[in-house]
């Protein structure tokens, strides 16, 4: 059974911890946060602390931080033989080395409280000071999920950077969507099929072939229309990403 | 046994002939197409013609073509008394005023021929010159779908726009972050998980409620890495649609 202590009580260490009592030989034997009132709702299932002098003896202790946290909160458990795990896309492994062993699990994906994520199809990005940890950092994680990739510190900070492209940015489009329909009384609900649709579509083709609309074929009357139905600011994100996808495409012809 | 006869043979020609195949009470009696060479996947299932004056008798002439086609085809065929449909976002349903009946039936998604979509679950904007049309443009389209709503052309118009930024635009994002991946030899593949719950995730919240990211948090020191990890291009991409979450979030506090 692998120990493991869960640091933070935010969105990332609530599915995690979800993730981990789901799984099988993984036991989550402590869970730490400053305040001591957003550790209520992990003290029915195990022990909590606010005090990291009394953090248990694991095989594992999970900074699921902000990442202006980590250098702190790792200085103070230096002396923990456990292999030290950070959750960021963004800081680099190295920010731990201070401790005795260390590595890096970032599961790349979106997460909130309010909805449980399935953790098993969830991307595991893993990294580790030495091969031995490696090995005990992705034994840990194929408990968890079914994909796991060793990803480097320059590897993960791109791919923190694509997230925001892919997710943060194209969650924006449809907030930006929305307010389109409602200005025309019309329900945001009519969109999400093609929102699904156009995510789904590119798990068989690449984004790159799975382009299409007026941008593409340089149908310039209809972007005319559509540049006339828009405010001056959808205007400039309007024509900025056209322009994006025209040269992104335009080379091959 | 309602009949109908396409005339087009593109995406959306394709993907309709074939959940009007699947429908029950509905028979597709002829495709038509200037060239004879698109209409050669047809030919096996049904009827098919390059001759306008050859169209045959039916309930619906599906007019699924190129918006710049719809008045010239629709002209020529102003004798019919079967109702005339287009299927553009963009084209007022005033495009057809010359037909006898009259209507719109605009499925709203993104068609590929090498992809087969479930047309049941595709929203299909309707309108008509009358409530007598309109009833039989409703009975087909419930036919074809569970979701048929009754939209006029304005808010057709905002609709097709709307689908530029949450389809169009959402996919060139995916290629940007499919770039960036590759500039750092890290497989695509790795997003697409991220990419699906972005989508799926907005069926339980508003995109403004789903929104999360360096922008939203106002956390400029991870703009700032990440603007220095991008080319001049994707940089301009990258302020604007941060500066825009920030705007559209930011009155709120």
């Amino acid at each position: 059974m692998v120990k493991v202590v869960i640091l933070g009580t935010g969105n990332l260490a609530t599915n995690l911890f979800k993730a981990c009592r789901e799984a099988t030989n993984i036991k989550v034997i402590q869970v730490y946060n400053h305040h001591h009132k957003s550790l209520k709702p992990f003290e029915v299932f195990t022990e909590t602390t606010t005090n990291l002098k009394d953090l248990k003896t694991a095989d594992f202790y999970i900074l699921a931080l902000k990442d202006d946290m980590i250098p702190g909160i790792s200085k103070q458990i230096e002396a923990k033989t456990g292999i030290v795990l950070h959750t960021s896309g963004a800081a680099g492994m190295n920010t731990l080395e201070k401790n005795n062993n260390f590595g890096v699990f970032y599961p790349l994906q979106t997460f909130s409280k309010e909805r449980a994520v399935n953790f098993t199809e969830i991307p595991i990005c893993i990294e580790a000071n030495t091969e031995e940890s490696l090995k005990q950092v992705k034994s840990l994680a194929l408990k968890l999920s079914n994909d796991v990739r060793e990803i480097d510190s320059t590897q993960r900070k791109a791919l923190h950077l694509a997230a925001v492209f892919v997710n943060n940015f194209s969650n924006h489009l449809y907030t930006l969507g929305d307010e389109i329909c409602r200005d025309q009384q019309v329900d945001f609900s009519i969109l999400q099929a093609l929102i699904k649709e156009t995510a789904v579509k590119v798990e068989k083709l690449s984004p790159k072939e799975a382009q299409t609309g007026p941008a593409l074929r340089e149908d310039n009357e209809t972007i005319i229309t559509h540049l006339d139905l828009l405010s001056a600011h959808k205007k400039k994100i309007y024509t900025l990403l056209s322009d994006s996808i025209k040269q992104t495409h335009g080379k091959e012809f």
